[in-house]
């Protein structure tokens, strides 16, 4: 007997199959059983006459509540109006395990009951939509990079002292010596490695120990960095266009039913076809301070609200250049024609989702990044490995950070990253 | 004029191309200079005629040291004695910057020294081919999975408790309130998101304090753990098989340039092609009692000079399953010929190398699970969630672990897994 997969079903269609996975969904009417079948690759209608299945199958699955686990043997009929398009007519099949009382069930539940039981939770359909296209997610940055020959270098978690500052970094004991910090970003590290090999990324998780609690927030999150030796901020802001429309494209051809699970609107979606509208930081300071219901103040970063405001005029995500060098960050190149500003970009994501990218060409000028790390009052003894790369071989170089689960949270259309997240972290939860 | 890498020259053979890059090494003859550039994706002996090149250009290439960046445009000439096969007849180009006194010179330096420069030991050719294969080998890995219908579910890093016993564990300060522990495995996560996903896989960096400073240990490496719902431990065993072999000979196919750069000896790689030997723990144990020059005892674990006496008996890797249940872990599943053992596998690389694969079966039996949790003296509160496994639609299910660096390592032929890492951590070093 063929075992398969429900996402396979297609390729057995009136053939005999066992399937395996778990009951998501029963209802019974006196001799027939309709069993909605889980298995982790989709969801199937299983149909179980009592006059066409062994009389112990039949009664084990009166009694089997949700996620009992359970073997269905049955034929693949096509059905239109099955969702999925196919149903199985059972045959035969064995209980694993029969579950009663389990703690999830359809009616609605709150956050923190749910996100206490995240091991039982991800089994439900929505969260096993939204994780299907994070995995696609992945794979498309991975796929992404590997055909441009870029080289994945992970950057090191363990870090001797902060990129950006240091109030928001989670501390270790590193074998009582000393102190070593979980990384907030590998950029810096992902520019030695731009320098070995030319066009690398890094992908892995990064940590911030932000006392926030916003949708936006966790303490634990996946960020991908693509750094370009010889590359200009026009040449970044090119690669992370292309880079996003890949992404909304695999996504589409590859995680429908996740997203109609989602009751994702598709066609907002689709319009994500490159050509994405750019302005200048100073362009959408404009706009905000035109806007009625914006309380931007000229020079400051846009906030949550300014990002949303800017987010509604377009369909695509738009990019924002050339931001005051007073609010970025100290490794970014002053820009050449106005030294007050930096050669940098935000990709702010439509539908009010908000920054879901950060990048700059970074400054190659030894002394004017010398003067930059004094600006910032950074410790500059922190950063002499890092200066080596203006000491041997500086080159002009950009690249950008990417924050996986706003992507996902995003393209998903769900409201909090926590739901993009596996096992979600925050700052009052880390647990299961 | 072409911008093109040195990886693709061969797409523009008897063209003019530019390259940008550093200057690996220089020889300069009277009217002549031959620049050996890197531009992180090879490495292309460039040729400068005086009469060829702008006399300014030809000057300060006289001054170009070690890893001065450069741009040069040349005739792409094919030359079978070079290496790469390829040769640059330069006319133009231009320096980014001119660097004297590179720090890191042709002459051998010591392992702490170069670790301390770790941000440009990566730009020599060693460096460069381990980590480029360290690149294919994830890539590797990633499409096997993704191709095989994994779904990618990443494991946290912050964790409640220890999965394996809590010596061995980095403690984290988590808002003031409680610790969190970094990762040493994301196994019980990858079973609770395998009873969600089916088949599912988590793949990031995990963490161990371990006091120990062999070549086979970091502080922080990554690891892969697929875990498959409804597998046994003979379905992982061949997974495992496949996975390695695939990633061989993605390798071969991909990195030959840096294996040969790394004089790796392929035909011993090229004999990994499956059917890999395998033997049980009891069997493995009589070839060591056996052994004249082996101290093994019966009943303990393999050590590492017992890993070397076995590996060396065959060309592929060994399989060696059915370990004594005193001496691993809580979950693994009782066999169940042999109540004092468990259905586990240990894969062992040839050329001693050592174990790069542990895996096993998991206890799937609610009770016998709490019983090992007792034996093992583990704190059960902390693996409540985890038994939620076994309380609702507990299956049989599978999986393994694969330390990349030691995978790396090994296709690499390199003696030490911190050339595997790209900053590797180890007990004393958190820097760069």
């Amino acid at each position: 007997m063929t075992v398969t997969t429900i996402e396979r079903l297609a390729e057995h269609t009136d053939q005999t199959v066992t399937l395996r996975g778990w009951v998501y969904n029963r209802t019974s009417k006196g001799k027939l059983h309709f069993v909605m079948l889980r298995d982790g690759t989709g969801f199937v209608q299983c149909v179980l006459f009592k006059k066409d299945v062994p009389e112990e199958l039949f009664e084990a699955v009166s009694r089997a509540g949700q996620e009992s686990s359970i073997e269905l043997v049955g034929e693949v009929k096509a059905d239109e109006r099955a969702p999925g398009g196919y149903e199985i007519k059972v045959t035969g099949g064995r209980i694993y395990q029969l579950v009663e009382e389990y703690p999830i069930t359809p009616k609605e539940h709150g956050p923190d009951f749910l996100l206490s039981r995240r091991h039982l939770w991800l089994r439900s359909r929505r969260q096993w939509a939204v994780l299907r296209i994070r995995d696609a997610v992945i794979t498309s940055i991975r796929s992404f990079f590997d055909e441009r020959g870029f080289v994945c270098i992970d950057s090191p978690v363990f870090t001797p002292a902060a990129c950006e500052g240091t109030s928001t970094l989670f501390e270790v004991d590193y074998f009582g010596d000393e102190k070593a910090y979980l990384t907030q970003s590998g950029q810096l590290y992902a520019e030695a490695s731009a320098m070995g090999f030319g066009k690398v990324y890094c992908f892995g998780p990064t940590f911030r120990a932000e006392k926030s609690k916003t949708r936006r927030h966790l303490t634990e999150f996946w960020m991908l960095e693509p750094e370009v030796a010889f590359a200009d901020l026009d040449d970044i802001m090119q690669l992370a266009e292309d880079l996003v429309v890949r992404i909304v494209q695999d996504v589409l051809r590859r995680r429908r039913p996740e997203l109609e699970a989602l009751e994702r609107n598709l066609a907002t979606l689709e319009k994500i076809q490159g050509g994405f509208p750019r302005m200048t930081y100073e362009e959408a300071s404009q706009i905000l301070l035109d806007h009625p219901k914006s309380e931007f103040v000229a020079g400051d970063d846009f906030g949550a609200p300014d990002e949303t405001i800017l987010s509604a005029l377009h369909d695509q995500p738009v990019m924002i250049t050339h931001y005051p060098k007073a609010i970025k960050a100290f490794y970014m190149k002053e820009d050449a024609d106005d030294p007050t500003k930096v050669a940098c970009v935000d990709m702010i994501a439509p539908e009010g989702v908000g920054e879901i990218i950060g990048g700059s060409q970074r400054e190659e000028d030894l002394d004017k990044l010398l003067a930059s790390i004094a600006a910032h009052e950074l410790p500059a003894e922190e950063f002499d490995w890092y200066l080596d790369l203006r000491r041997f071989g500086s080159v002009p170089h950009s690249g950008f950070g990417l924050g996986l689960e706003r992507v996902v949270g995003w393209i998903a259309g769900i409201e909090h990253v926590r739901e993009a997240s596996p096992y979600p972290r925050m700052m009052s939860r880390i647990r299961p």
